[in-house]
């Protein structure tokens, strides 16, 4: 394996996930990864370029935000990408009125959208407001609609809260998709345009970036199609999934 | 086309589907589909043997008959092949404990089962009961299983009620199939295990029977494969997949 120095060469800015790289979310607002805090803001203080790039679709930016602040990150919210406002401008563009099956959190980033009469569904993150209910009455709109529209804000099969596991918006995504017989629009981390717009937003071009996450498709497999580089630590879902038995993330070993 | 009396010629025994083909579930326990009462009535007259072959997975054998006996059906519990039996000896016979994500309803088709210590997840159509904590459960106990194998009452997109078109079982089994990178092993239609314990239960071969039902996929797809013949009725989902004008059913037209 090359060494750190000459695998990061010509690096000028850094996309950083946030849950399960930065954070584990859970009851009382999560927990900090041991070392990330200090992490973000020596990445600040040097010569990079920072930005945070999310497929957090359970909570609006601002709320995210003041949570992280609150932990002691580096932070502000025109730092952060994220699905939902991506979807508003889609949604703007293309006059679409979505019924939205989203989390209360992340509703007021709909604010601006009219979504009277809805031509298509949005899906995010919603938790608890996967009930069966709610669920049905995205797939009886999509069904009724003669070209059903399914945007589904992000892909992702679970995330890891300090309690454990959790479903994540990924597998209802497929469940609608299966019912209704159709394929979703993903805004959101592994989609490309979502990556191209996190890395306009920071002025630095692909082969110049390197993408931190700990989810092996939506972070590292999405970055790399899009020409980045991309490093996943240990932490978050991969640390469940690969079952380690050492508590160790990659953080105290990148050095920029 | 051929005459009906020719396609069903040698037709010792018929497989009749329930939902949406002799009523729509629903509300006060759903209404008939119009002329299948008197259409039971008239194969339990004829030559002909008759069961039941469905995929209701949301209430027990006994509930349902009462339920279609009260609508004025001619129907015992042991014409019915149902999935919720058939996974109870799958069970058995490979000592495996579920954990059951299934509606209450159905609990009692499993009283016989041990369901300490979990090494399975059983999914039915649970209605309501797919709420997201119950989702997440049933996705955590696959989540810490070595070889997670999950047993799904059926694979059906959506069925029909009286209110509308509802999500049925395929579709949070797909869910879970994506979040676990893992597959289900289908119990009912149309898995060719399900078709043959019906016709057995009835007695008689694959090439003399005829399946009647308002699945194109789970109905009419399944008995063929399985060397049947099969008949699909304009009611029940069909009707509204379709969009048909025109209520009317081939009960009218099938004369045996």
């Amino acid at each position: 394996m090359a060494a750190w120095g000459e695998r990061l060469a010509g690096v000028r800015g850094v996309l950083l996930d946030i849950s399960g790289v930065l954070y584990d979310s859970g009851e009382g607002g999560g927990v900090p990864i041991a070392g990330s805090v200090e992490a973000v803001a020596r990445l600040k203080r040097s010569r990079l370029k920072v930005r945070f790039c999310t497929n957090e679709s359970q909570k609006s930016r601002g709320h995210l935000v003041g949570l992280l602040r609150h932990l002691g990150y580096d932070i502000s919210e025109g730092e952060v990408t994220a699905p939902a406002p991506a979807a508003c401008l889609i949604l703007r563009e293309r006059g679409l009125r979505p019924h939205l099956l989203v989390h209360d959190g992340v509703r007021s980033e709909f604010a601006q959208v009219d979504t009277s009469n809805p031509n298509c569904v949005v899906i995010a993150d919603a938790g608890e407001s996967f009930s069966y209910q709610n669920m049905n009455k995205a797939f009886q709109v999509l069904m009724e609609l003669e070209n059903p529209v399914l945007i589904s804000l992000g892909r992702g099969r679970y995330y890891k809260e300090t309690s454990g596991l959790m479903l994540d918006v990924g597998a209802y995504t497929k469940a609608l998709e299966y019912a209704c017989g159709i394929k979703a629009e993903v805004v959101g981390k592994p989609s490309p345009e979502f990556f191209k717009s996190a890395l306009q937003q920071m002025g630095v071009e692909a082969h110049q970036a390197v993408m931190i996450g700990d989810d092996i498709v939506g972070d590292v497999g999405g970055a790399q199609r899009c020409g980045m580089r991309a490093l996943q630590v240990r932490t978050g879902k991969f640390r469940i999934v690969a079952n380690l038995i050492e508590m160790r993330s990659y953080w105290s070993r990148v050095s920029l």
